[in-house]
């Protein structure tokens, strides 16, 4: 069940076919999910919550191909590798990775890996790879760096179009999300004859924020209501910090935007997240890739071997720009919503429980509310 | 009547005494409101339907003692002056103007030209003034240029703690929001011992994507039932942008903060904005200062004539500083919804008409939702 | 006599006919230079020792036609309007004006007039200029604001392409570099097909510092055999600052650059800078504006009028943007040299003297160092 | 032989006890250095000219204890993780590794490993470490990935306070600098009580364009007299990009600087390579960041446990931070002058040899152009 199953429509916009960031043409996701062992937290053993997600932004080779990019910080306490380069260059030179946080150097120097291997490892193949990460140690056993290259590679081998897993899968699978079992979502909007797609890493938030297309669940379905898994992590004297958490989010589009351009797109994630109640904690990572395929054919990051001066590209018109922007802020909203929907209950280290949100209890909630009439 | 007059608490915190930018401590605002004239726009003549606002930072010298101070670009099609001295020393070096967007210069100067005179024009004062705007040419004769030096110097004379007036006065009095007529709101939060104030100038925004407190108002009382502005000017063919219009919002705050968590809050401004339902079009400009009081004594930009090699100073642990992020959003929200329901309709040039929102019909709306029970 | 002229070839790309900024097709220089009085300081009567200059970017409407560009902070104790709108969208809207520190706000809201008479005073007109300043209170009565629109009307009536006034014109007039007599200063590359022009207005850095060509001239040519001016002001206790004073650089190509490719060439400003021996003291206002023609027919700001969804550009490819980010920093030190060459001795307010380089002597430590064998 | 052996002094300050970033209390720096094998290019064998370089920030527990922080883009082409951290809150939260483009990722991994081991596995230890990189393609078997977790523990094992090896270490061991053989190189000056320190890792630059101290030392020494490793790539069919490479600049002082103020002195690295002739290439990752221990006891980055509401600090007071600023740049200029002298010639994979400059040629070269009399 997704937000639209249960009649819920974020903004005034419509979705993709598949309402899902790979309704953008070419663009691929792949997963690798980690679950294993129960009980006791055993640095090195488990239990683990975790993986990786890649997102590959087009079908050609995308080791050697880059796409337009831009980036945004909402707020800073996190880490999404490579961005210096998309911001010099507005370029996206690869895959991007989502993991954990103590996972993405693994996850980086793998894509690395990859695209040596795609190339055989000839002379001259080398990337600044971007990989973002939130925090799943309350349930995952995040020191025991669980994470390898070989995930990364089989994430990269599941990558396909189509519709997309999520909630607890890749590197969704350990996450919170408004002290409810967060994780992976994603969405997508039409615009004329384009496709504006975003999935994000949701893991931020506290209950009492919470708000779906501007209702307050939150306060509906507090914590006394359906427990947080934060006030176990209290309880068991670690660091609870409902507050912290990050949302990663990665915007595609086959609209031409140029760097700058994108980077306006990628700013417009925060604001689907403020909508979902958030006032961008501390705590947390809330950073943002918007990525543009409509102009193809673009150099590799260096090297002169290009007899081209200068390409020929296409620029969206900036007076028709608005309502890619809205369409990011309305699909940020409703992949939130969809992780929130996706994702199950799970129980991961030391028992730490964190609950799926209750669809009919939600519709219940927006009905209460004058909405879903 | 304000929000919270009509029950409408946004957010969880508690407000200052107030409830405005000048319940911290020192800060003062003055409005000179410029209201004259009708019919028909003859550039030079009129309408006018402008003015400035001033935010005085602190009861010392503010032409020589600046304060911490952050900013943040949410859209920038718009003029914020100062802001790479800010961005650069972290210091707002003087009183803080918001006008309409042609003049912007005049105020720039006339702020100098206040700070020479506060010091008999001795040598060496001279300053970087930050100085705002937003577009009120669908009301205002806007190359008229009406705004002179001495409408600045009578804003500074009339700046004054306690209540501000706000809606249609000073540098609000042409402005339109979500196609009612907007202007000038304030807000505030306590945190602990500190205050958050904040001060917007809200001249943006669509009427479809109106949401109050999360409730569809814009929806409930569509441009059927009260009439955009935008549509008049539409129908004399000059450029209708309803999704266009901007906001300024400066955040003001007693508690000990340096520049880079200054610039922190300054951001959370744009998750108010967006909670309002704004995405950020095109063409707003969407700019935000936030400046800390909490600590004084700091030195003048330039000359060497401070004998301290070091100041002393306190700051915010940053692991907490999450209310007064949280009351940035909060506050942004509520100092939106009061300038809607302070501004009065008001009759521009060429009788065009931006109707005010009508406090009765925006409780039975909540109403409707839910809300206000 | 320019540097050229004396045999020193800063770098080793060659320049354009005129070794200027209109060496770029359609750009315009104009200037409006202010002297007049002499004796002790009167604020608002003088003496006065400043002026406007303002750079015309392309031969079309300027007003409504933007071109691409980019910015850049070396360090912000100054002001360069406009910058917002150039950082989001990448676009300069207009001509560019650099007067003194205390007159930026009129030059700004006259180029706004300047485009409104230009359309007749049309609805929707309207623009967000780049105005930037150094500060000339050391020879000027900037406290005065003898800068009037009048003056900035008549620098846009004489700006034109050709060979450009140096040293004592315009925003450049009361300028001191180096503690030598500074101002305006050009220079170009030549990249293949395209041009890289320069533009500086020169009013920073202590003399002990300057390196010309990496030769310490400054050292060879102390205070105790050049006095400076630094010294005069300082006697009469007002403020000295050797080390402060501010340069603002704008660069022009005819390349295709996108907007972030063009704030790639405005950080290569200060890389010129830099090898003048400066350091970007505090008190300097740094700040830098690239712009490309390469790419016109890009639409205008705001408004719904372009029935274009998108429209077609080149880009200069990332692998051979080498010789167009050294161009400026060559250019840029070209400039700076030919701003002191140009430079007369002037005295200005309170007998205060600012001393020209002379091009005989220069030439004679260049010699001593291996140079212009 | 270090620069000042040789007589050259760049700039006009004062350097500390050793002229090392060690020079600054509480900071130390360790190397892991990987050389092995020779001959054809073997990916995964070898030969491998690598390793990673630890710069300690303080005496503390550098993994719970942050301190003010701040970092600058020159040019992107690289990684610098944790950046987005720095530039939100200000603090550097660890460790600094410096490595080759390929193992950034294991050893921000490692590292955190580290912080993980040192707090004994206990639960909310995370990390968000800064690990730059150069490329070390041309001499060392990149795509071999020979950065193992264990070289860096070796690393914060051996780092230590006191003299530092310069040159062919650490991360530096297979980087090239103006198609000489470079590496790791540092400086320092004194200021008053407080020291600065530069750190670099030089990788960059064409032989033509090296100035050093302002003599232009590559057109005297060119490639056609010491051989260029480029030319040796280039007839490998290899990419050659001798005006590509890059630059990590590590600055630290105990000067109490907020982080804002840092991020200054962190720019202020690109006006000591500039200085040297850099243009910062397209191909450059020029990344640098500046960190100040001179305010101490700052909370650790998340969590609840920290009772004080507010801390105290120290400023240096804007107005004498000039001297903080100029040791910046004339540091970075002697630091690569130093990495340049103390790189020994090395021969790598393919055969590959980067040549050292020698020293007795550049006083000869220095003598030419009226220096070192």
């Amino acid at each position: 069940m997704r937000a639209r199953d249960l009649g819920i429509h974020i903004g005034r916009m419509e979705p993709g076919e598949l309402n899902a960031i790979t309704d953008v043409s070419g663009v691929r996701v792949g997963h690798t999910t980690l679950i294993d062992g129960d009980g006791p937290l055993r640095p090195g053993e488990g239990p683990i919550r975790t993986g990786v997600t890649v997102v590959v932004p087009h079908d050609g080779d995308v080791w050697t191909e880059p796409v337009f990019a831009g980036a945004h910080r909402l707020n800073g306490n996190g880490e999404l590798t490579g961005l210096e380069w998309i911001r010099e260059a507005g370029m996206l030179g690869g895959v991007i990775g989502i993991t954990n946080t103590h996972s993405v150097g693994v996850v980086r120097d793998a894509l690395i890996e990859a695209a040596a291997r795609a190339h055989a490892m000839s002379d001259g193949i080398w990337a600044l790879p971007s990989v973002g990460e939130t925090y799943d140690g309350a349930l995952n056993d995040i020191n025991g760096f669980h994470v390898r290259p070989a995930h990364v590679h089989a994430a990269l081998e599941a990558a396909a179009g189509g519709p997309i897993a999520e909630g607890n899968v890749g590197g969704g699978t350990g996450m919170i999300c408004h002290e409810f079992k967060g994780g992976i979502g994603t969405a997508s909007r039409r615009v004329g004859e384009w496709t504006v797609g975003v999935l994000v890493q949701a893991n931020y938030g506290a209950r009492d924020l919470l708000r779906i297309d501007g209702v307050p669940v939150g306060r509906a379905m507090p914590t006394s209501e359906v427990s947080s898994p934060w006030d176990e992590v209290d309880a068991l004297n670690a660091r609870a910090t409902p507050e912290g958490g990050s949302i990663i989010g990665i915007v595609a589009t086959d609209a031409p935007l140029l760097p700058h351009q994108c980077a306006r797109l990628a700013q417009r994630v925060g604001m689907g997240v403020a909508r979902m109640g958030s006032y961008a904690s501390h705590g947390s990572g809330d950073l943002f890739v918007a990525f543009a395929t409509g102009n193809r054919g673009l150099s590799r990051n260096s090297g002169e071997d290009d007899p081209r001066l200068t390409v020929d590209l296409r620029m969206v018109v900036d007076q028709h720009i608005n309502p890619l922007l809205e369409a990011v802020a309305e699909g940020t909203e409703e992949a939130i919503v969809n992780a929130l929907l996706a994702a199950e209950t799970m129980t991961g280290r030391d028992g730490i429980t964190a609950h799926a949100l209750d669809a009919d209890r939600l519709v219940a909630v927006m009905r209460d509310h004058g909405r879903l009439a």
